[in-house]
């Protein structure tokens, strides 16, 4: 057989995936799931605005490599030039980009041990050095994250705010006070998948031109389009102009930018989804306690739950849950995975994890008892 | 201000786009066009059961990563295993992961000289080092990209049958020989994104396993749907699984997926496109014949008409077409770009380029006449 001629940095390479998707688990199990709370999706959907504005796309047209209107609309939200801003494939995309330029063999890059795992799959994929450093008390270290940073000479520090998986947060106020704290050189690389569920302080009051950040935003979760993989990166215009560098021009879905910009117009179906899913935040709260476990506050559309004991416990109970249909998933590194995640659901999807988690739990308890 | 720390290769790049869009020109002209005949589109729109897929979508869903339905429709429209198929966000988006995998600073990589640009801007973009062989009588130079690539070395050849931007296509038999002219070590990246238009006999007979070569495949042409982004490539197992190495695994939209399926399903829909194609082949070489222009034979859906003097007055012609409002687009290399390109379009779009044609003939002889 002919051994194709990789480039060494690839044939390194191992052939994963970051997630397993649920439906890959459903033609595994070859059963359907009950409730889908793994993905953090939004359940609640998108603006039917959003739906009528995809079926009204000419989709025989390749979309504007320039995402034009939506950038504009954007700009107009976020108050902010369309220069600032970059339209990709949702942030996995975007990171994807965003890595190629800045990484290459043995560069330096920071994140948290346990945070988003599709930057490490980027980082590791252009041969960048990726330092991890501990949570703390279920939050991302700033102070650690900038002193290791400095340690390294890191080109990239990868910051979740409201962090996935734990659904914790950190103040604008002390966002701004990491940046500060970076070495000069370092770039933030601000994730703010979730910022639309999170509270307004959680919002650093950052100027868009400024040079040692980059944030990163997605209609994929509140705005409830994750299938249409339509992202966005704010920052400095030399920065964002970059990504003509490297990116897939015609990458965007012509459907899913006429989607994102209506979805953006609807503003108040998003007001409603972020009502819906600070209601389900209680209820799973409630059920986690209902049940001797430890909901942790959440400013995301999922609620980390805390099963008070080990990462094999909650691999047992996640276990336990996929067994009942119900998909959910759990952080990666300890000491985070004596968690499970569980998204926001509709009232019937929190029925059935609060029917299923009891026998779980139980299941867990006497497999770890007769070890 | 800060320099933000690029890579060397990164920051050695432009910021340039391989294509400037229909709607980008629009903008600048702040009027949009009559016909939409440059980016060989399909004009005649997908299978209205694509568009009823789409619709039905939950796109609040991730896409499935392993485009699991649409791969094993593939499978069994080509007689072979899913494992030797690879879905990506358009032949573009696999061309950048190929190009990854395969091309490092200093790679050499062999094509025509006038091919396809998106497949240089990757090469580029990772550093490779990109010989071009001239085209020989309008047709891509097969005795030549393989000489060359021995030559070189090559990692890659790249090769469209049928040819963008002639429409010119070689016999199968001929593709068949050519592989076997190619040196040890050296993959054939077949782009066959026109495939469907082409004659039978413009396709080789070529085992799914020959590890000697890659066949893109797209729903962006025949198949009507150039804004969902859905391309795939054929190939040995073991080369395709390499694709997982590095693609963004989410990045395929799910309504997408859904849309490619449904069109697959329909081929009495392709059928009846590919009637449409040729007539408007027919339709477009009869204006060029009657302006006293040769129409190229072609294999896709456009035609490439030969303005019968150099680049500058087929670029005169063309900026005719397009101050008339007909979007149309031409080769990039001599001696090609003698040509102007134009897509299928419908009756109407046809009837405004035939109109649109003398006045920009006319116009392009005189500005030459007077130089």
């Amino acid at each position: 057989m002919t051994t194709h001629r990789l480039t060494p940095l690839a044939a390194s390479l191992p052939s994963t995936v970051p997630f397993v998707g649920p439906e890959t688990q459903e033609r595994a199990r070859a059963r359907p799931f009950k409730a889908r709370l793994g993905a953090n999706e939004s359940v609640f959907g998108p603006s039917p605005k959003a739906i009528a504005a995809m079926s009204g796309t000419d989709i025989w047209n390749y979309g504007d490599p320039e995402s034009h209107d939506l950038r504009a609309a954007l700009a107009a939200h976020h108050g902010i030039s369309a220069d600032n801003i970059m339209v990709g494939e949702g942030i996995d995309g975007l990171l994807g980009y965003l890595v190629r330029l800045f990484v290459g063999p043995d560069d330096a890059v920071v994140t948290s041990d346990g945070a988003y795992p599709t930057f490490n799959y980027h980082v590791a994929g252009y041969g960048g050095d990726l330092h991890k450093v501990p949570y703390r008390n279920d939050h991302e270290d700033l102070v650690a994250l900038c002193a290791r940073a400095a340690e390294v000479d890191a080109k990239l520090v990868y910051l979740a705010n409201p962090d996935n998986p734990m659904g914790s947060w950190h103040s604008g106020t002390d966002i701004m006070a990491a940046l500060d704290g970076l070495p000069a050189g370092t770039l933030l690389v601000l994730d703010e998948a979730y910022a639309d569920c999170a509270p307004v302080e959680a919002l650093p009051n950052i100027s868009v031109h400024d040079p040692r950040v980059i944030r990163l935003r997605t209609f994929s979760k509140a705005y409830g389009l994750a299938g249409a993989r339509v992202g966005y990166a704010m920052g400095a215009a030399s920065l964002i102009a970059a990504f003509n560098k490297v990116r897939n021009h015609f990458g965007m879905n012509r459907a899913a930018q006429a989607a994102a910009l209506a979805a953006l117009e609807d503003q108040a179906h998003l007001r409603e989804v972020l009502h819906r899913i600070n209601t389900a935040r209680v209820r799973i709260a409630e059920i986690a306690t209902h049940n001797g476990l430890t909901p942790l506050p959440s400013a995301a559309n999922f609620v980390a739950i805390d099963c008070g004991r080990n990462g094999s416990f909650a691999k047992a109970v996640l276990d336990g849950l996929i067994a009942r249909d119900i998909f959910v998933r759990m952080p990666f590194a300890a000491p985070q995975n004596r968690c499970i995640r569980v998204s926001c659901g509709t009232d019937a999807d929190l029925d059935a994890f609060a029917a299923a988690l009891p026998p779980a739990l139980a299941d867990a308890r006497a497999h770890a008892d007769s070890r």
